[in-house]
Parts: structure tokens; C-alpha cells; sequence
């Protein structure tokens, strides 16, 4: 498995994005890793892994910022994204990993155009905690201009994905809408749910949901446009912190000699919601895999990433795509 | 002051909505309600107000339950929010308040076609809090198939109801977006964008928000399409239960005294937190007055929602909305 990791991508690259790559290739023998970045910075950080023969730097000039525009990638020729994507096209990795700006990431995935076969448009899928165990929640940005079509065939992805990847046995799959009753919602979603019901993954189609289902965990799979998705992600993320905050503000200064006990188990829910949220999101139905961590990545969350893309292959994920997106009634 | 209370709309009717008018007009001589619903149901819910001078009920045989679609307010020709927007519609009241279907409550609104002068969609806006105080969101779900003007109405609206309902000075304005550089996000918001940049309210536009910000309260106004809105706050709602859950489950069994102070702790936030959201919700652009209650109101709610009618009468809410609307420069 060889790997090509943005050295540069991220709040904290390049330290925790080298060390993470260190940790992995120690703990999993299959694993080779190109590290792409600015060589100068890269260097000092390996250490006693100067020379470790399945660990390697490709020097790139340019960085796309966490806030610049995607396009920006285009540009960028020789950005660190764009470097690793160009690895993959020519085959010279089997798959990339990322903590940088993560709307170039997925534009550099669409110029590039690695497609796996039937897929319309990838979309980036991301594992949400819930109150009944894990859910997927896609797009969550790669595709903000969604067809019907690809909204079905993100469940299809996402369902595989849940499956083979997430440990769920049979996902259900459902569909954002604004009510749960069939018939609601905008034209993309009432022809969406449309090409569910008619579609091989019938059974597996859950219906419409509604936004407070989404923590429910009432779906395994949620399919949505990528704008609602990153709306969703992101308010998620704010609101959060924002009634941790709240409940932390209320709870401690209630309390006498316990309020250290408090503190800790505070920061200990903290601790393990942003771990369990924000591990590496696929982009699905790219020919290969890509791998987009949070822009505040550690360097376990790095380590990783880079082991769980070994699992894609493992499980043959995007064969099975390939599989369900094309049936052999259709050939 | 005259008001349409549909006595039959929320998931506790009419119990609660009866005891909200009777308080209400216990507390506001200016005020007059009609209880439209059931006159079986209601009648033996006055009790000492069943002559009350500014109390009457208005029978209907019908009701639009609450997981009904919205356009079932269109056969149910005499169900109790049929008949309140007849009412408003008629002149016989001034103003309509529901704790009922809020799709229902909203159709009914864009059937009957009470808009104001200049307005082309009514959007409902509700406020939520945030770090930095209450904001306003709209569209949460009148509007699920926006253009941009119609976002463009909702700042401006929602910028005005801020001000003189809300309370806040000069309120910014913010567009939902998925990223918060200019030129970011789908065609709606891009056009969208460049209308409030070419506006009157330019100087009070603070440009894209992306998800994170909303609880961050970066924008006091926040704008976007109906579908995406009604998912957010949807989300909010399940994700403020789920989070308050995770934190209680983690931090009470790491106490040992105090476990009861830090119960009713969590309580009072929750309590808080579920008043300060959910109070009536308008919607705006509407001929008249229009305020729709969440379902689980009390009440408590019902009185609030009853007494703030009369709050936007006084401002003259619907008055400076049309002159904003209809500039003299473009008459």
C-alpha cells in the first residue's frame, strides 16, 4: 500500500502530519508512505527515520491555505494537494491522505476525474456519533449542486462504506428532508426519493428523515445535498462547543468540592466526541482512495488515516462500488 | 388588538392554549382573543372565563394534525387554521398565533396571499441563542425553494424584526454558506450575495457565515433557503438533547456528593434552553400578524406568543418592512 501524505495540510503541518506517518509505518509493515511538502521542513523532522526505507519526501513549492478558495488548487500546480493527487492519477500511489483545506482536496478529486466506473460525482462521507452508535452523514461538501442521481448513488457509496468499512451489517438509508411524510421537500429530494424506491437498494431505504433524527441515529445512512451536509457538519461542530460551554458554565459553579471531578469528565466528553467525529472522511467513488482528515489532526488522527486506508483496500471497497453502481441487468 | 388563537394546534392542545389566553388576557387589556377549535374541547376549559367580555370561540369540526402534510390545511377548508387565516384575511382579527403544523400554518399563509407590498415569499424566523446572544434565523421552512430575492427579503426582514422585536441595534446581516470567502457555495447564495452587496443594507451585510458561526452568534441575522433552515434547526434541537445526554452520562457518575446539585444543574440548563428557542415564531411578511409556537408549547408559551402579537403591532414591524421593501428611489 503505498500512500501519498500532505505534509502540509492542516493547522499544525508539518509536525504532527510527519510524526503521525512515522507512527504508522512502524505499526503496519505494508504500508509505504511519500510524505509531499516542502522538503525543508519535512527533514529535521524525521529523526531516526531519515533513511527508513519504506518512507520518502516528494518536494513540492507551493501550500493551498486552509482558507483559500478550492480553486486555488488549480493554480497551484505544484501544491502539496495537487502533487498528491497527481501521484495517485499516475498510479504512483494507491491512495492519498489529507488535513488540509478540505474543499480543494475534493476539487483537486473532481479535475482529476479518477472516477470509478458508474459514479456521476464523489462525495465526502463522514462518521458521526449518534445516540445509537455510529451514522454516516454524505455529501458533506464535495458537491454542492446535486443531481438526483447522485444523490442515490451516495447512498449506495455510503451504505457499502457503513458496511465494510464502519462494521454495520445491514445499513439503512435515509434521506434529509424538511418531513418525514413521502411526497415533502424540494424537487431533488422528492425525485431522489423516487429513484430510491425503484432502485436494487429498496429494502435498504429508510425514507425521508428530518434533521433531529440525524443524532438519533435513526438512519445508519444520511444522504444529502453537499451544501446541507457541510451546514450540518459545521453547525454540529459549533454547537457542540457551544453547549458544552453551556453546561460547564451551569454544572461547575453548582457544585462545592467536586467541581475538579466535573471538570475532568467535562473534558474527557470533549476529548473523546472530537475523536470520534472527525477521523478521515472518504471521498467516495474516486478510483483509489482519499482520505480527508480535520484541519486540527493530531498526530494519532494522521496515524490513523493512514492505516485506514490500508482497510479500504483490504475490504475492496470501491470493487463493491463499482459492483452495486453497475448491475449486470443494466450491462 | 384582536387575536386568532387556534385552539386546537400543538401536541398538548387545547389544555394549554386556553390557559395561555385566559392569562393573557388576564395581563393585556388590549387585547381580545377568539379561540377557534372545538367548542365541545374548549368550552369546559374557561371555567370563571366563559364570559369573559374579550373571550369567544369559534367552532370548526376540523383539525390538521401535527405530522399531517401541509397542503391537508387546503381540504380542510374548516379546520382550525383554515378558519384563523379566514379571520385574518376578513379583518376580523389582527393577528393569528399556532402551535400547530408549522408547514401547515405556513401554507395556509401563502395560499390566502396576505403579503405585504413588495414582498414575494413569507419566510418564518426564529431566534436562537448564541455565545454572543440571541440571533435570528430565516427561512426555517415557509420557503423551501428559494431565490435569491427572496433570501434578500429575509435579511432585510429578518434585520428589521431584530431590531424592533429582538431588541439588537444595528443587526448584521450573514448568508449561510459553505465557506465564507466571496464567490464560495451554490448559485442561490452566490446570486444572493451580490443583491445584498448591491443593496441599501451593503453596509449592515456581513458577508457569508459558514455553519460553525451560527452558535458562535458571528451574524445577527442569519439568512437561508427554507429547506436548509428547517434542517439546521431541526439538527440544533437533536443535537442540544444528544449533547446535554452525553455530558450528564459522563459527568454525574464521576461524582460522588454532589450528583443531585449537578442534576438539577443540567436541568435548569435544558429548561432554559428550551424556552429561550422556542418562542413564537413569525412569520414574516405577512399581511397582519402571523406567529407560529413549537408544538410542545405550554402554556406559559401560548401567553407569550398571545402578548407579543400586540409587541408588533406597537413597533410597527409590518410598516417599516414595506418601506424598506419599497424605497421611494425605485417608486
Amino acid at each position: 500500500m503505498r500512500i501519498a501524505l500532505d505534509a502540509m495540510g492542516g493547522d499544525y503541518a508539518p509536525e504532527p502530519n510527519v510524526l503521525g506517518a512515522r507512527q504508522a509505518l512502524q505499526e503496519h509493515e505494508g504500508i509505504e508512505v511519500v510524505l509531499v511538502g516542502d522538503e525543508e521542513k519535512i527533514a529535521p523532522l524525521l529523526e531516526e527515520d531519515r533513511d527508513h526505507p519504506r518512507l520518502s519526501i516528494l518536494h513540492c513549492s507551493q501550500v493551498v491555505g486552509m482558507h483559500e478558495r478550492p480553486s486555488a488548487v488549480r493554480s497551484k500546480r505544484d501544491s502539496s494537494i495537487a502533487r498528491c493527487w497527481e501521484l495517485m492519477a499516475t498510479n504512483k500511489v494507491d491512495a492519498l491522505v489529507s488535513a488540509g483545506n478540505t474543499g480543494a482536496v475534493a476539487a483537486a478529486g473532481l479535475f482529476t476525474r479518477l472516477f470509478l466506473k458508474g459514479v456521476r460525482r464523489p462525495g465526502i462521507a463522514v462518521v458521526i456519533p449518534t445516540k445509537s452508535g455510529p451514522s454516516i452523514l454524505l455529501d458533506v461538501g464535495a458537491n454542492a449542486a446535486c443531481k438526483p442521481e447522485h444523490l442515490y448513488q451516495y447512498g449506495v457509496m455510503g451504505s457499502l462504506y457503513a458496511q465494510k468499512i464502519v462494521g454495520i451489517e445491514q445499513p439503512t438509508i435515509g434521506l434529509m428532508n424538511i418531513g418525514t411524510e413521502d411526497g415533502k421537500g424540494n424537487e431533488l429530494v422528492k425525485e431522489t426519493h423516487r429513484l430510491f424506491n425503484q432502485s436494487h437498494f429498496s429494502d435498504a431505504f429508510h425514507g425521508n428523515i428530518e434533521g433531529r433524527d440525524l443524532y438519533q441515529g435513526t438512519a445508519n445512512v444520511v444522504v444529502c445535498d453537499g451544501f446541507v451536509g457541510n451546514v450540518v457538519l459545521k453547525v454540529s461542530e459549533g454547537m457542540f462547543e457551544y453547549v458544552m460551554g453551556m453546561a460547564a458554565e451551569g454544572v461547575l459553579p453548582a457544585l462545592n468540592q467536586e467541581r475538579d471531578l466535573a471538570k475532568q469528565a467535562f473534558k474527557k466528553i470533549a476529548d473523546r466526541y472530537h475523536h470520534s467525529s472527525f477521523g478521515g472522511a472518504p471521498l467516495l467513488g474516486i478510483e483509489g482512495t482519499c482520505l480527508i482528515c480535520h484541519g486540527s489532526s493530531n498526530d494519532k488522527s494522521i496515524r490513523n488515516a493512514l492505516l485506514r486506508t490500508a482497510q479500504h483496500a483490504e475490504v475492496h471497497l470501491n470493487e463493491v462500488i463499482v459492483a452495486a453502481l453497475n448491475p449486470p441487468a443494466e450491462a
